[in-house]
């Protein structure tokens, strides 16, 4: 089963500067399988169920072992069974609505 | 890793009301190593990180498979490892500091 | 035009426990013309959109006043044009078909 | 009291494919005042708090006034009071962090 998914993480408890676990996880969700794209209140990412969370398992790991002690995350996702779908789609077809 | 989900699934594609989905949901999550709570926007889960997100991932092949061709959920996750936290504990905190 | 929300709030910067912001929060929540709900995951609200927003927007305002810089927030939120439906009824109508 | 929002509108009961809805949502949000960025899975939309709740708003009843009976939607918001911060600052630093 397919996935597409944005995640968000908010590592509390170390301050007010967060960047540093956002691209920390970042290099977590760089994997083969996985396709992703950076956005300003999160991270758009592509690929088959169990490797999309793994990643996200990884990352919150990862996060706590940079010394966060709690991590808040969001994630909104989506699946679907009539047909295949990528991020570029998605944005795409909203895109060719607007222009038509 | 311990994780306390709150799960919201949005079926689409089957019509305005989307109970009878989220209560098939419902049982699946209702399983040994989850504790679950039901509210108006979602459903609190509370058990160890991959238990809870196979039951995520069987919760949308349920739906799937009742003819849900498309599925939009939201997912706030919240892990710690300065100490355990329950379902119980989140509400009575805040409470506690309502009432102090 | 009515809207049920979930309310989570995530003051950044203010070291871990987060408890006595999101009690704050329910007591700005907590005004005549809306209905609330804490859960353990944020606050289920229910009243009309404009009442809504200000009392999520005073709840920022509180926070910033109590001195975190920063705060993350979630919000899930349903509008429906066919029906009134309220906080108990969306719970009822999964626990109806849970046991139909 | 600047806000930046990530938005995602799920329209129901009105089939399986809901980009016309967003690119109306987009059309909508479109005004003096909001910077918007479309992604996979939303818009960020940054401008003033009452500015940017009023747009959603109007989004709302605009999806609802195209037939939609029900709406669904995420906000993910951030307010800060220690600086300003744009919807580029938020993806340079964490771009700038993976460089460094």
């Amino acid at each position: 089963m397919k996935v597409i998914v944005d995640l968000t993480i908010v590592p509390i408890g170390v301050g007010i500067s967060l960047s540093k676990y956002v691209a920390a996880c970042e290099d977590v969700l760089n994997r083969p399988g996985l396709k992703t794209a950076l956005h300003a209140n999160g991270t758009n990412i592509e690929g088959e169920w169990d490797e999309v969370f793994a990643a996200v398992k990884a990352c919150h790991e990862k996060v706590h072992g940079m010394g966060a002690p709690r991590i808040h995350t969001n994630i909104k996702l989506g699946t679907r069974t009539d047909r295949e779908q990528s991020l570029e789609d998605k944005v795409n077809s909203v895109v060719a609505k607007q222009q038509g």
